[in-house]
């Protein structure tokens, strides 16, 4: 593949690449498979990824012994070989909705909960059941590209509202208010952040839930990253202002249990008044999901004890080999002068950086830059434009410290070795 | 719930059970939903289940050790913990090109092999790629009743060709002709049957295949019952006939390794000329796929061994059990004079019979006989409606035999209970 910037990444029709669909969205994924097809093969050197938050190759984050069981178990029982309901297994429900009821001031009820493959399973779900003719969602800037891509499937207008990185990526509540008209049906939240690292406060999650009431905007809240926290914020699940505004609660086991493979997620309805279950909306979500796959019947069998004998010390041992990573990439940024940090990560697994281009040589952006650290140091690190915001940068640090650092030795170095002299 | 029989059946909007949808399409699981909850709960016996095609709870139709193995394998490895290709993960791609080059006069390449999460799945991808507006599809009566749930919700409008019950069920080449206009975009062949039963010979099939050419039609063959025969015919894949029509295979671990719940399926273009990987369909289909959830990474990963190390005797075992169950519904249903049988079963694990309801005491129709028969025999079976054949019904009959008799006297007691006094 030619080095030619972002020529390349601006994906024109001529491009036959497999995965470049017709320019409609350019998902992370399909951002990685550039990145690491600019890779120079006689390089010898370990590749560093720090482009997607998947940690699970790294030694010191393997899930836990219990997770894995739990699953080898009921595989072996040989009893749930066979199909699952619509909506997932009693049981399996049963246990999220208690497991998410710990973080909320009312019951979440089984029947509230919706398994799925994964939270980008439940974003399909959710907006494809939002995706009625003239109707528009609100989603962040930045964001993570696969809502983009959902919703330019199904037909759903976007509209992007501001987080401010000198506020710790707090959500522009006028930008909301300025997007909103009639046909604006949903807004998406992301807490933690991704890709902006961010945990919002209790205060701030209320005032959007708020804003979400007046405008009378349903809000999904993605909650992927949750419970991973390692700074000042605790985790707040927007479902606890529920009585506020009906809320959508998508999550997953990918990210806490480190198991984005296992695909297994879920849609849940955080709704006190009831209001959310009787609505058209959730008639066409389980519409969608009636015609749509379920996580296999085995792994949703062993919901109840993934969540039941994961210890606590398998939790706060990720937490705080995170909360490590976060220090080191904080400061070693700093060493790098063509990258501003406007925030040290509290949450989530990633960090938004900007770039400053005119300090580089024959460097036309963000883009650019990442395709070409990719070549000359191995070292997978994604643009922002692919999560709305050009000339910054997205970078996941939940490697293994160690890794990380060598990836961010040679960030350095190639911001140093193409730097303009002053 | 009350036992009304089909008024029940049709589900009007009055009906406030949780799966039943606007009314668009019944599937099977919401048939049998509606016939379990019409389970008589005093009764103590045992549930017979010949309503659905999922053997996995009998101990005679317990998966390979292989196929357990090579996933707990994979899983313990902890290695395929991350994400997979959209696509599905390369080794499993070349595992099932491999296996299904067997069966065709060409070799089919990974590229042309699609993971997807079970055929149900495949079959939403399918026709989400084909639905384009005023399109149509052409579905066999009787049918497999997601096609119709599927195509309904992407608004791909249906048209039924006939299959004949006196000719084996072979497809009646005059009704696809007739049916098909310049909208007409695809005709879905089910081979072996479902819910038929049969397994069409090559010529049958070329004859099929020659047709589709000349009217311009994809052929969407879903095989998820491949191999699965036990009469006269072998199994012939659809694709050998890819030279004349392009194909689109459907099939699936589901139905041959006994595990409908571990959703491990495929779509696979036969398409020696590349024509299908070089249309707008199949880039329609690709960008389906990458906003919808892969398989189980951990899962995917286990194909090559699954594949390769399940040996031979695994399947004759099934299909032996399976033959054996087919002589023992032939014969059992003739000594129910109400039912009439067209065709012994040959492959699948279904049989289609007829039904004279005026043979029999305040039953309406089909619907009206199954709930009743749940209520007071613990039996469940399929009304034909659900398929498209009112006063039909689809028993499946891969059950431990002795369950399996079990059921088929109950059914007779049944019918002599309410048998008309001659």
């Amino acid at each position: 593949m030619e080095n030619n910037g972002s020529k390349l990444w601006r994906l024109n029709k001529e491009e036959k690449k497999e995965e470049v669909k017709s320019g409609k969205a350019l998902t992370i994924r399909i951002a990685l498979s550039l990145l690491f097809g600019n890779i120079d093969s006689n390089d010898e050197r370990q590749v560093v990824p720090m482009g997607h938050g998947d940690p699970s190759p790294f030694n010191c984050f393997r899930t836990s012994v219990a997770a894995e069981d739990a699953v080898v178990d009921t595989l072996r029982s040989a009893t749930f070989n066979g199909y699952a309901p619509f909506y997932g297994q009693p049981p399996a429900r049963e246990a999220i909705a208690e497991y998410i009821s710990k973080d909320v001031p009312y019951k979440v009820s089984r029947d509230d909960v919706y398994l799925t493959l994964g939270c980008k399973h439940g974003i399909q779900i959710a907006l494809t059941g939002l995706s009625t003719p003239g109707c528009n969602i609100l989603l962040p800037r930045p964001t993570f590209a696969m809502y983009d891509a959902v919703a330019a499937y199904t037909g759903l207008e976007v509209r992007k509202y501001h987080l401010i990185p000198e506020n710790g990526w707090e959500i522009d509540i006028n930008s909301v208010e300025a997007l909103t008209d009639n046909n604006t049906v949903a807004i998406v939240v992301i807490n933690p952040g991704n890709p902006s690292g961010s945990v919002y406060t209790r205060q701030h999650l209320q005032k959007v839930a708020e804003t979400a009431r007046k405008l009378g905007l349903l809000v999904i809240s993605d909650e992927v990253y949750e419970h991973i926290t390692f700074g000042n914020n605790p985790f707040v699940r927007m479902g606890e202002f529920a009585s506020i505004v009906p809320v959508l609660t998508l999550g997953s086991f990918s990210k806490r249990w480190l198991v984005p493979g296992w695909r297994l997620g879920w849609l849940v309805t955080t709704d006190p008044t009831g209001f959310l279950q009787k609505s058209q909306f959730m008639e066409r979500v389980k519409e969608f999901i009636s015609i749509s796959p379920e996580p296999p019947t085995f792994i949703q069998a062993a919901v109840p004890e993934i969540i039941e004998k994961t210890e606590e010390e398998f939790f706060s041992k990720c937490i705080n080999v995170l909360g490590q990573d976060a220090d080191i990439i904080f400061e070693k940024l700093k060493e790098i002068p063509c990258i501003t940090c406007p925030n040290k990560p509290e949450g989530s697994m990633f960090i938004m950086v900007k770039l400053n281009v005119s300090m580089l040589n024959d460097i036309q952006d963000d883009a650019d830059f990442c395709l070409k650290l990719a070549k000359q140091e191995k070292v997978i690190i994604l643009p922002g434009s692919t999560v709305g915001m050009e000339n910054w940068i997205r970078i996941t640090f939940a490697l293994e410290p160690s890794i990380l650092e060598e990836g961010l030795e040679r960030m350095k170095a190639f911001c140093q070795r193409n730097a303009k002299a002053l």
